[in-house]
């Protein structure tokens, strides 16, 4: 078992409840990821529906998480043949922190047209990128990444001005990638601002959505995360994932906050 | 008052219960439209919470809806300086409709950056634009369209290819748009799967977030709604909204299903 499957597993408690741990190795300063904390509930989603993967997923961000345990009630709102539809409320020390709500369903069971308006783009292959300067960021002893573009604001201080990241990511100890891990993925890239504005602080997700569309292959995966439209400091950013195979297996999207740093 | 007001009004019932109406005049086939049904859920949001405008707003459709009262019954999740957060589950007869999760700010006093990676696609004003052929489509009677792209499909039977519709909406009575109004026409242009495969039948959301940045200004709402990625069926539409000022006021995700009409 890779250590994503472990420090995401969950213990059941009670009837549609189940107990979590944030674990040391996910944090971006002092608050455990938000797409580590999205992949505790996708099993506890899991856990509770007859459906066992993630078709659409939505995570509201209410307060920040910290280490140790994190309880998992689940709310069953609904089921129908290819279908079911459940909550989650996350908490620790009896605060509510995040709400996710979810649609599960057998992705090997879909049936219907496949088509893109794009192709995807092509990537040199992850052996061939260099790692980004480390930034001594916790996270990324877990999430290990390349960039292909989008790097000179880390590498050399100066913003592209193109909004957006892309390149690969995989867990670090090389597990290959499922669909709750994919929940995390959705969130592990830096917020694609920075390469227009520089690292310019924090930048808290209020919600994520993560639409799934395949089980992964084997590999790391290429991701594109881009903003395209920030509003008086608030923002988007639209992830998009394929596999080493070259599938999409799932797109994303965030409302996020960006609070410039004091200088 | 206008006819989107008068026909999303809600009465309050109990404590943080509302209940609306879902009127005739907005419904595609015989199902409400689902903009139209968030809407009602956000003013049941706004009368709740202490901030009055939707920032981020997510609904799961559960089941179809039906013309006939709608109980709203909203619960708090939380509340910050800036933010707070609540959900609404919607009943009719009893039966769990929707479940809608929102994040509400006061959008007027939003501080921070505003950037913008494109810039706003320049379309041939509203007066300039021929309506759509008319389909019979009840909801065309509150939500009335230009197109200046994707038509093809309708007028002449041959989908561009495109993946993406862009056009006008606005209140067929002439009224304003408001924050609560961009809800139901985040969800009021045609599916733009529509220009690759024709009007293929239906297109039932499974989910749709709307992230409102602004309030609207009087006049027509510059949309465009394209989809790029459809995987066996399983479609995402992705909505940008201008208004008349040039001001983007909301964006838009939606997980929708393509059911391809069985000829």
């Amino acid at each position: 078992m890779g250590q994503f499957a472990r420090e995401t597993a969950i213990e059941q408690i009670g009837d549609n409840h189940f107990r979590g741990v944030l674990c040391e190795g996910w944090r971006i300063g002092a608050v455990p990821n938000g797409g580590y904390v999205l992949a505790i509930a996708g099993r506890a989603l899991r856990a509770a529906l007859p459906h066992k993967d993630p078709l659409t997923v939505s995570a509201f961000y209410l307060s920040p998480t910290g280490l140790g345990p994190i309880d998992c009630r689940v709310e069953l709102l609904g089921s129908g043949r290819s279908t079911s539809f459940a909550e989650v409320k996350m908490y620790q020390q009896g605060e509510l922190k995040v709400k996710v709500t979810a649609a599960y369903t057998d992705l090997d069971k879909l049936s219907g047209e496949t088509w893109s308006a794009d192709d995807r783009p092509q990537y040199p292959a992850w052996e061939q990128c260099v790692p980004p300067p480390d930034k001594g960021l916790e996270f990324r002893d877990r999430a290990e990444m390349r960039l292909v573009s989008g790097a000179d604001v880390f590498n050399r201080g100066t913003p592209d001005g193109s909004g957006a990241f892309c390149g690969w990511v995989r867990h670090s100890d090389g597990a290959d990638p499922d669909v709750i891990g994919l929940l995390m993925f959705a969130d592990a890239f830096p917020p694609p601002v920075f390469t227009v504005f520089g690292p310019v602080g924090w930048v808290p997700t209020v919600e994520l959505t993560v639409q799934v569309r395949a089980h992964p292959s084997p590999g790391p995966l290429q991701v594109r995360l881009a903003s395209r439209f920030m509003t008086k400091g608030v923002i988007e950013e639209d992830g998009e994932y394929w596999d080493s195979a070259g599938q999409l297996v799932a797109i994303s999207r965030q409302t996020a906050k960006v609070r410039l740093r004091k200088d």
